[in-house]
């Protein structure tokens, strides 16, 4: 094995080089200007896969962005693992604050400076390569693997779940290896086994057909912006429990084994304060932040809207009134029964005075990786081998809908080896990966793929 | 008289001719573009007073926009009136919304149409007219007269008091007359005795440093938005009753005679509702839709902002959240005590998770007129000779805060005599303003005159 680790040694700078070249493709699929350059992010992926000795790369076509495939079967009693990536970026807005272009890579300081270095083409790069160093090397590839690629992650994938229902025996498999997750710190390898799902509403409140002179018809028309806060301020009590019926029904409450792995963790609460800006942090009563932020539900505003928003003074009652508000859930929550809950409590709530629309937007499940999963464990040892540290097990405040998905339609649990940090700065200006972690990222993926057949 | 009243009928051409040539004008004070045309405005009121027979007429530099005065003292005995107008105007924006260019009057269905026709310059020109008709017929003018005309109404009258206060003798007098009100409805006359006053407040809540990832730090980091939704939901009860400590202390209470009053008023509240769109109004319990409106103080939201506004979903912990709060006051509620309030009491309700910021707009005074003031009765008589019907006294929800500095540095009561309509969509596309009512206007004005030595 020592071959394979020598062999990714050796080829760094042929790593870099080319995720440079992936890195340079400016595939935003939030913006339809770039339709030929995620386009062309999808061939480089699949000229890379045909560059490997693979029973199959192709790719699918769908009523969106395609998605690439590839897959080695090597022995069918050994464990498939099929590996999810996305090659799509987000938009690199606002572009004056990023201090090299986000399509020309740059290292400084041992990082990479571009859009989609850690979000997700760095990171979903590192599998292609550990696959290539057993090839090249001559050394037999211990498991299954599949590739499944997709252009449409920044989009909310609306045509991967379609595919993956029409493709599931393509796709079966053992497990969904995903790296598009953060470590806990740097040098601190961390495994992600739960992830919060999102039920995310729009309350739109209609007051009066037109803004009114708030002296003329204050006093007697209700204001839907005092509307507005009086059903948000609802939705919660002084303790930051959820108010909506029936919220907390499918919750599955921590267990003390939860609570200790919880204790264990790493975390400095003053830093985190400070880092924040904040004298006090809130949440829900009983549980403290690292919980809150991962194993308990959340609600809040997103956005909200109404009337002079201008500098000075109006004295409008305005028409309108409106915000965004969404919920992070978790296991076994329903998206789609939260929202349902949600409209329908906002509307029970609402006054006669006024007109309450409530509409969703998209939604995501929850997901949790079972602990004990051997997966997961001949992940934890690839981390440790690589890293010299145990890595922790966590649970992320996020949403990957498509984790739950893939375990909804294939049975299949996914292990989140995050190779990234949450100082990336992914979705904003300067995204960066460090270098290191490309190549660690290289290691530990090999490195898994030799432990697993170990550990089925 | 009778050929005062002759004179404005025979010259009713001439007067529209006239006021045509003022709304051609395009006085707006709020942009400073138009500053030449605001000083264009003052010169042709103060050539208008000039072609009259006056002691005086001048225009007097202020910080900001000239201010045009005029005199006539005939007999220091007989009482003393002070005319208020401004000659400035709101903006005429959106401009693609007006049937004919706002600064090229046009007569359609007997309305002319024209920024600033209402407000102010259709009805502050009646006085002017109604001087002239006196004294083009020879006849004795039957009291004294002082014009008082300012350019910064739209604007908040920055200059206006500074200038009353260092003028306290030459604009000495026995009452204002100002005609910038709207009638009770078309053929109602009514004459306006009381006005509310104006807190206007900011809130401003700041959570973390910067936005954040809702999914990440959702559930340990309070939200801004929910914040202010639960500060603005906990002013006022279910009642409508404002919570602030003290708010209530300086209001003097609806007597029998004033609720006796009200309840004379033709109101149709069915009518009021389905102009407005609304299936059920909402305000302080223990009053009805005209007290609420005039004689009651309230508070709304004028506007408010957080977060991610735009198309779709985002999920941002938004690090900011603001709204503009205003309040009608009414006597003897002083502006500057109920914002101390306001500010008082929002920051004792703030969380220590957010930094909570309060600060004032511009407010104004309560003003109320006695009803047995001997001005009033002319007015009120005036109005019965030309339109045929005996005015109502009214009070009015919106605010003037002129008429509360008048009474408070003159000593001196405001008669507000308005002959516009509230459906004159002053500050909107397509002001307008009667022209049967413009005339009338000059005909009331100089009844007014006519009737005032008798009462006094």
């Amino acid at each position: 094995m020592s071959e394979v680790a020598d062999y990714i040694d050796i080829n760094k700078e042929q790593f870099k080089h080319e995720l440079f070249d992936f890195l340079r493709i400016p595939s935003i699929s939030t913006d339809s200007e770039y339709k030929n350059e995620v386009i062309d992010a999808a061939n480089f992926l699949l000229d890379k896969l045909n560059n490997l000795d693979l029973d199959r790369a192709e790719v699918f076509e769908t009523n969106g962005n395609p998605i690439v495939y590839g897959e080695l079967i090597t022995d069918e009693s050994k464990p498939t693992v099929l590996v999810y990536g996305h090659y799509d970026v987000q938009p690199p807005d606002p572009m004056d604050l990023w201090e090299t272009p986000p399509f020309d890579p740059k290292v400084r300081d041992g990082d990479i400076y571009a859009r989609g270095a850690s979000d997700d083409k760095g990171q979903s790069f590192t599998h292609v390569k550990a696959l290539e160093a057993y090839q090249k090397t001559g050394t037999d590839f211990p498991v299954n693997i599949k590739f499944i690629f997709e252009g449409e992650e920044e989009i909310g994938s609306p045509n991967l779940v379609p595919f993956i229902e029409e493709h599931k025996d393509l796709l079966e498999c053992d497990m969904v290896l995903i790296s598009d997750t953060a470590m806990f710190a740097e040098d601190t390898p961390s495994i992600t086994y739960g992830l919060r799902g999102l039920a995310y509403m729009e309350i739109n409140v209609q007051g009066p057909n037109r803004d009114l002179h708030s002296g003329v018809y204050g006093g007697a028309v209700d204001n839907p912006a005092n509307v507005l806060c009086e059903i948000i301020a609802q939705l919660k009590d002084e303790d930051g429990v959820i108010q909506i019926d029936g919220f907390y029904d499918d919750v599955v409450e921590l267990t003390e084994d939860d609570r200790e792995a919880y204790s264990k963790l790493p975390f400095d609460e003053e830093e985190y304060k400070e880092k924040l800006g904040l004298k006090a942090l809130k949440g829900e009563k009983g549980y403290n932040t690292l919980e809150r932020t991962s194993a308990r539900p959340t609600l809040d505003v997103n956005g909200m809207w109404s009337g002079y928003q201008g500098e000075g003074a109006k004295t409008v009652l305005p028409a309108k009134a409106g915000a965004k508000v969404s919920m992070r859930l978790v296991p076994d929550q329903d998206p789609k029964k939260i929202a349902k809950l949600f409209k329908e409590h906002v509307e029970s709530i609402a006054p006669d005075t006024v007109t309450v629309e409530v509409n969703e937007h998209h939604g995501g499940h929850p997901a949790i990786t079972d602990l004990t999963f051997y997966g997961l464990q001949a992940a934890a040892d690839a981390f440790e081998a690589v890293y010299d540290k145990e890595p922790f097990f966590t649970r992320e405040g996020g949403s990957i809908p498509i984790v739950a998905d893939f375990q909804k339609i294939l049975g299949a649990q996914s292990i989140l080896m995050g190779f990234g940090l949450n100082s990336d700065a992914i979705h904003s200006p300067n995204e960066k990966f460090a270098l290191k972690d490309f190549y660690r990222g290289i290691h530990t993926s090999a490195k898994f793929f030799e432990l697993l057949p170990d550990y089925s």
